[in-house]
This record gives C-alpha cells, structure tokens and sequence, in this order.
C-alpha cells in the first residue's frame, strides 16, 4: 500500500517514464527554436544566497520563497541563509552582473530549469514547476521584442499549435492611459488589477471593481468610456465575415493604436510606448507572427519589474497563459549598480504538457517502448549467448533489453507484452546449432528464424524503426 | 565589479553557455547508451519530505543535507520540513514503493538530475552537482550487474574513454574475508576503511591503520597475508611481458577468485559472494567488458546500504571514481516494508566532464559558435527586411541572429567576429535592388554577393554546415 511517507513532497511530482519522455519532448523542440534565433544556453544553480531573492518578487513574492536553513552549529539558530530560485529573471541578472566581462554585449540566453514556490497547490499549480526562459540582454532596440515575440511563437508552432494569441501591451501605455484618465499614481496598481479583468469580468465587473478599489468619478468614466470603445470594436470586426485575404487582427491593431494615440495625446512616457507597440508590430509583420498579435491595453502582468513591453500567449481552453514576458531595463541594475536593458519570455512546460496531452497532441511524436527487441533468456547454461546477441545488436543502434532470469518462455513473452516491446529474441537450442535466432513479432503473434546476422534487419523492418 | 552579492552561493556554480554545452553532450551521450540498454528516464523532485531522507545515509549524512525550512506562520519556529535531495537512489526507492502497482516487475530506470550535498567545498567537490545513475530493480539474477557494468562501460567507451578501470568487489566477499581472519563484527567497518586505503597507503599504511583501530595480532597478520600476496600478484603479472593475445588481466582475476575460495573456504556467505562475482565476469565476457574489469577485494564503497556487488570505475588522472554502484537489496523495504532486489550505478557528470576537459576530449564534437549567420542591420528603415531575411533561413534550418541596432557596420562585423560566428549577411541598398545579399566569411574575410534564395546554400556550402 502506497503510503504517506512514500508519496513526493505536497504540491511536487514524481515523473514515471511516459511523463518524462513528453516533457523532454517539448524540452527538446523548444531549445532547438531558440538555437535557430542565437540563444546560448545558461544554467544557475538551483540555491541562491538567500538576499539575492529577497525583495524581488514584492512581499507576496518574499514569503513564497523556500528558505534554506543554515547548517551544522548554526542549524539551531533556526535562521536561513540560501533560498530556491523563485525564477530564472532574478537569476539572470545576477549573472550579467557577475561576468559582465566574460559576456557579450548583447547577452541572448536560453533557460529551461525548474523553479520553486510555496503557492497553495491546486490543479496545474505545483510548487517545483519548469521555465524555459529566452532574455536578450543589453539593447533597447524593439528588434529584441519582436524576435523574443517571433522565437517563443515559432516554440509554439513547432509543438503543433496552431491557435494561440500573443497579447501586447505596455507598461509605459498604462501609465500613459491612467494619468490622462486623471487616477493618481498611488491608485495606477489598483487600477491594473481591475482592468487586468476585462478578459473574465467583463465592463460591468471591471466598473465595478474600479468603484471598489476608490477610483470613482470622472477618471473611471474615462476609463471605462476608452476600454468599452475597443471592446465594441473587437466585436464589431467579430460580426462581419471579411473574406480572405483580408488583415483583420492588422486592422484592429491599427485601430487600437489610433485610440491610444488619442486617449494618451501629448503624455511623452505613453506616446513613447504606443511608438515602441507600432514598431514592434512592424517587426512582426517581417516574421509573419503579427497575425497572431493583438493589442490589448489591458494586459497588466503580475511582476513589479516590467518597464516596456509586456507580453503574454494564451490558447482558449487554458486558464492561464502559455508564456509571458516582457522589458526589464532596471533589475541588472539592482545587482551591478547600473541599467542594463533587458527583455524576456517565458513558456510554462507544465501548462504547455497539460494542453498538448489533453488535445492528444503527444501520440505521433514519442517513443512509447522501452525497446526495440527484448532478448529471452532460454536457460541458466545460455545466458552469455543472450548478452552477446543483446551486445551485438545494440552495436547495431538497436535499443535491446534482455530478461534477466531464467523464467519460463511465456513468463517473459508476457513481460514484454506488457511493455510494448514490439520484438522478441529466442535463442533456443535448435536455433542455436543453425546459427539462428527465432524472432517473434508480439503485435502478429508471428514468429520467424533468421540468421543471427539478420536480426537487425528484420526487426528493422518489420518494426520500421 | 563583481561583488559578493553577486557570487553564485558558496559550493555552487554558474554555467556559462560552453559550459552548459559540454554538460549537455555528456548527458545526451549517456542517455542515449542507457536508452539502448532498455532503461526508462524517471524524474523525481528536488525537494522530498525530510523523514524520506534523514536516516538513510549515516549520521554524517544527515548533517549534509539542506534542510528547508517551514513556511509562513510555522517559518518562525525554526523547524525543517522539507529537505534538498542527497542522491537519486533513496527517491527512487520511495517511487518504487509509491507506485509499486504501476511500474514494471524490472524497473529499469535512468535519472539524470542535481543532488545537493552541504559538504565543505574543495577541488572538484561541489554542494551541487548531478548523478547519472541507471538502475534494475526486481531481479536477484547477476545478468542485472553484468548489464549495469556494460551500460556504465559503453556510456564511457561513447564519451571517448579508453583507459578506465572498472572494480569489482562484493560485499558479502568482505564479510568473509574479515570473519576468516578473525575480525570481529563491531570492528568490520574499521577494518573496510583501513583496506580501502591499499591504492594509496600500499600494504604498509595499511597494516598500520589496522593496528591503529585496534585491529591486531593474528586477525591483522592473516588480512595482510592475504592482502599482500594479492599484491604481489599483480606485481608479478605487470613485470611480465605476455605479448598479444593473451588475456593477462582474466589471469589475474581467475587467480584472484582462487584465492577468495581458498581463504574464505566454507564461510556461506562469503562463498556466496565469491559465486556472484564468477558469475559477474562470466556474463562480462559475453559484452566483452571483462577486459577492463579488475577483482579489487580492497574496495569496499562507502554507502552503508549496499548488500552485494560493488562496483567503481576509475581512471589513472583522477583522484575518486568516475562513477560507482552496487547492489542494495534492502533499501526499498524501508519504504515498502517488503524487500525489492535491486541494483544500480551512478556515473558522475561533474567528474566526466573534468577529465573530458583536462584532456582536450570535447574540441570536434560540439557547436562552439551560437549561430551559422548573422544578419547585419544596414539602418533603421530596413530592419523589418533583415528580420525577414532572419526569417527565411530559420526556415531553411539554418541557426540565424539578428543584430539588433544599425550601428556601423563595422562593428556589427567585430561583434559577430567575437562571437565566432563565421558568416555575416548585409542587405546593402544596392544588393536589395538587385534581390542579393552580401555574404562575409569572417574567416577568410572573402565577400561575395549571391541571390537572396541561394543564401543558405551559400552558407551551409562554404561552412560545411
């Protein structure tokens, strides 16, 4: 009986070999996209000294934290003085503030690495979790979002999706939209979380919430006069069939732009961020993502360091997004003492593994056999002559098990059955004095001899590997 | 200036990204002969619950391992609940007992992840480092240790190994040796630390540590006898030139086992084990891995679960083992309350990748450059046509970067030059207009200028891609 004691600490996961080969699956296709744009690959290591975490993530961030306590004498203090990576951002900074000598001028770095949090488990919320992070570091150019955006996309597509947005916004265009709707700074936060609603909540729930959280009056009739706006023009292009060969997401986003650029007017901080979405869109049209773009002003994200753009790609039937990501030109500064511009994404391998099993999209892909061939062992007196011909045929590339006892013959049929290996090896005695081996397929139930020297050619063939 | 703050924490390590691809070519070789072997990958959290752990490795043990400490409310009392994994064979005897229904009656499995050991850092010992480790659990056969052997063995041969040892002992051997001599039970482990020094010490600082841990008279002149006439042999076959053919070291390890059964005589056990290590080099032979394989009844392996064979594999330039196992057949029991044979070998990557290193083994296999081209930005109205350009030959298969600003030219050269990426791509104004793009090898410094569809081949021609 499995009992508490055995089970993996709460709200972690054991991984049994079918949920290993998926997630390394989907761990391999996306480096490879990343390798195609230039990104190298880093590590770090899973402990940090525990200030390099602290007041990072904000004070919910900070108590999320696993802490590490302190070792030998000083275990009793009860204090701590190392941490789990809480994510790979704060890491990375750290890094370029480390070997800012050894590193090149633009920093591109890929990494795929697991993280720790202490949330309250719930469905697909876990508390080791993998990111796989792609950052460029050191360029304020918009060339950085847009291939950041182009990557993470083309990760997706690779995987066999085919119907996922990438929400655009940014920082500096919220900022931008609540100053002229007249909400002081102190209120920007709260207006976030509110608007940052929409997608569920709808107008009336995000009106409400705005009430709510005391931004009342005429600021949050502007503000609710401007979001209303796109949401009748997203509806409105939703209503008329178009044809093909019409642009319509490029004509909504064009839209979109137009009412920024009136809403937010001569505000200098904002107009710079509507000026940086219209290059960014341009620059995706190049790579052919931006059909997949959409401008939506109320994207907020969680995370306090975002200063740009801001980033997240979602499927339908996912709670949640697949990724997300943005601009952070001032974290490296709070490791080396001054800015260095950076941006990032990051696509969620738990939430990618949930989407792609529940739609089935793994069968084709994977391996599910542990082997090619499993070679019998006939009786105690023949098990080197089993091992030899295991030897042999995994010189060959053959992924070869052997039954390691003696059992009867059907015992070991039966094992390998249950295993999915496709091809059995008898070497019994008869086949032995002709120099053959007795193949049998488990699928047909056929089974053959053929001479030891073409065992591989027959398993190959028959189980087209 | 790098400053403390910025340091990765004491013990534990950055991996810039030549390092990671080292790492990652070690990893991918050694998967993929254990892959061919028939084993499963398994995963298991790098946080277990704290009982899982304390008491399994010794008391030395317990004080290595990082303990996490409780969360919210409960942070203040001091208490750990939680606990960093300290090696991938007690997780795995949790799993094989937590879902003992699910898996296979032989679990055969891989698992290649970091472990986390508080000891004091030093040369080459890390408090993070990963174990590469390949287990069969189920089956008391010996066709199980042969095929760990040959497993361990061929991922070495892979990697370019040649001249590694592999040391074969047996517990079981151990206990009767130090029974025959007359070493009492309580003092067995004082005379195992006192043996395991004859590599280093010789037969002299043996002897006198046996008499330092109060192992003396009769019962110390026997084991030296013993010992030393194993000595002795070995000297008397290396002095000796056998010419080809002959199978100098199966002379040395037929002429070992004669001496077990001579001094162990009828001692059950002993003689047990003396039957498995026969039977180990019988099997061996069949892989033709017994030629690396030495009888050492010097190694006795520090882990206190191991209950059989034992096993490391060493090579001359290194100090420890590259890797090491051994069988444990009562080691899940403690989780499941019932026995489970089994037996395992964990390779070290760390380790691998320092001798790799030291000898020049990576220089041809691995990518050292992040991409084949680099697209160059010949100013700030055609940076949508040099995405594009990016584009295409992503698609073509080709690992491409964009430079993301329109600096001079002449420094987007240098950048790709220190980067080693060997071919450069301009869309100068005259080539746009003529549909070329102009190609510099940065090697040869050679330009030419070729149509825009035969860019990849231009590329994967000149830099035999």
């Amino acid at each position: 009986m499995p009992s508490a004691k055995t089970q993996p600490a709460r709200g972690m996961r054991d991984f049994l070999p079918a949920d290993v080969r998926k997630r390394e699956y989907v761990i391999r296709v996306i480096k490879e996209v990343y390798e195609c744009y230039g990104f190298e690959p880093l590590e770090t290591p899973a402990v940090e000294n525990i200030e390099t975490l602290m007041g990072k993530y904000g004070e919910e961030g900070n108590q999320l934290i696993f802490k590490i306590l302190k070792r030998g004498e000083h275990e009793k203090t009860g204090e701590a003085d190392l941490a789990l990576r809480y994510d790979l951002t704060v890491p990375l900074a750290r890094v370029v503030a480390q070997y800012q000598n050894e590193l090149p001028k633009f920093f591109k770095r890929y990494q795929i690495q697991p993280v720790w949090r202490a949330d309250r488990p719930a469905r697909g919320r876990f508390r080791e979790f993998y990111q796989c992070d792609v950052d460029v570091l050191g360029s304020r150019s918009m060339v950085v979002e847009a291939e950041l955006i182009a990557a993470a996309s083309d990760a997706l597509v690779a995987l066999g999706f085919d119907d996922f947005t990438i929400r655009l916004n940014h920082r500096q265009v919220l900022t931008g939209i609540l100053d002229q709707a007249g909400v002081s700074r102190e209120k920007h936060d709260d207006a976030l979380i509110a608007l940052d609603k929409m997608d569920k909540a709808g107008p009336e729930g995000v009106a409400r919430e705005l009430n709510d959280r005391g931004i009342v009056d005429e600021s949050a009739v502007k503000l609710m006069h401007f979001f209303e706006g796109l949401v009748g023009a997203q509806h409105a292009l939703d209503l008329v069939d178009f044809g093909d060969g019409i642009d319509v997401q490029g004509a909504y986003n064009t839209d979109v732009l137009g009412r920024l650029v009136e809403f937010i007017g001569s505000h200098e901080m904002g107009a710079s961020g509507v000026d940086d979405l219209r290059q960014i869109l341009q620059f995706a049209k190049a790579s052919s993502v931006d059909q997949r773009i959409k401008l939506d002003p109320t994207l907020a994200r969680g995370l306090a360091y975002y200063t740009g753009a801001i980033i997240e790609m979602n499927v339908a039937d996912l709670v949640g997004s697949l990724g997300g990501g943005g601009r952070y030109d001032n974290l490296v500064g709070m490791f080396l003492g001054r800015d260095v511009p950076a941006c990032g994404f990051s696509l969620g391998l738990e939430r990618i593994v949930v989407v792609m099993s529940e739609r089935d999209m793994f069968s084709a892909q994977l391996v599910s056999s542990p082997a090619d061939v499993m070679v019998t062992i006939w009786n105690e007196d023949s098990i080197s002559e089993s091992i030899a011909l295991a030897d042999e045929l995994r010189n060959k590339g053959l992924r070869v098990d052997v039954y390691p006892e003696a059992d009867k013959l059907a015992k070991q049929f039966k094992y390998a059955s249950a295993r999915g290996i496709q091809f059995v090896a008898v070497l019994g005695e008869d086949e032995r004095l002709r120099g053959e081996v007795a193949i049998k397929d488990m699928r047909s139930g056929e089974q053959t001899s053929v001479k030891r020297t073409d065992v591989e050619n027959a398993v190959r063939k028959r189980g087209r590997i």
